[in-house]
């Protein structure tokens, strides 16, 4: 069974400058396994002007927005919530879970310390192996654990490029479109 | 089956200052996700120091060490080369293939661009999407993809901490020895 309710990566705690690089990440990861939205809680918009490039670009939907707070994402959010954090229940003991339960799902990334109403407000704080690591690879894993195969192949519609795999090489394709003729 | 060989995480291109929480989130990816040693290709040390600091905390066996240049690692090599790219292969084309070749296995994760020579010198280059997003990602995802399940549940020795898995909360556990009583 597929899930089919929205799925949105909550990036949180992103310090500006200093998380530049990750949040971007975190944010182009969520795309690129299947989530529809990506939202950065803060007050700084850099990175999603690199997404928004990409999603130009390589295509969409993928949504991006800010909100200054959680809670401001919170209290418009009627769906299932889980956060990501090394000390949670390993993944695979909850996936079957998330995935059973599953309409809408909000995936949170903290960076840096993470309050504990976070971890009050989830369905599930979910770790992947409970060792540091990174909340990118994190991030990928839950993506990959909930979507299954079918979110290492997924579609995106419009942009302007595309990569044909090569077995060695590269290959970035410019789209034609008809309409352009 | 499970895989035997020894399991090679290679950072090229590390851009000292710019990419040294990529790098070291990328080498913690590795020890997280089944990856025994983590060679840093260049002449900046720092990223090994916290990678090094995690793995005496939390345990290991998980090896660091840093050479000049690729070709110093590549030559003493001889098991199988994986370069991670999103213009490579769709991996889910080819992890069957690398779990059955596999003895040995170094997988390249670039930062910025990687030289040719590097998609010439691997056996396979593999994308994880072929979207752009993420090298911790698609570190991550490759390794759960050639662990397999088991990859998410890795088993560490020594140490000083670990976490206890909670549904709320965090439990980071000091580990108490018989020989220090």
């Amino acid at each position: 069974m597929e899930p089919t309710g929205e799925l949105v990566v909550v990036r949180l705690g992103h310090r500006p400058g200093r998380d530049d690089r990750m949040t971007t990440h975190v944010g182009l990861t969520g795309r690129a396994l299947g989530a529809d939205r990506f939202v950065l809680i803060g007050d700084h918009d850099a990175p999603l002007e690199r997404i928004d490039d990409v999603t130009r670009r390589f295509g969409g939907p993928y949504e991006t927005e800010r909100r200054d707070t959680f809670g401001q994402f919170v209290r418009g959010w009627t769906g299932d919530l889980l956060h990501l954090t090394m000390y949670g229940i390993p993944i695979q003991k909850r996936v079957d879970e998330v995935r059973a339960a599953r309409d809408d799902l909000a995936i949170i990334v903290g960076a840096g310390k993470v309050s504990f109403d976070i971890y009050e407000a989830a369905d599930w704080n979910v770790a992947v192996t409970n060792q540091p690591h990174s909340e990118v690879a994190s991030l990928a894993v839950c993506l990959r654990e909930i979507g299954g195969p079918a979110s290492l192949a997924p579609s995106f519609a419009g942009g302007t490029h595309r990569v044909r795999p090569r077995e060695l090489g590269k290959c970035l394709e410019r789209i034609e479109r008809e309409d352009e003729g």
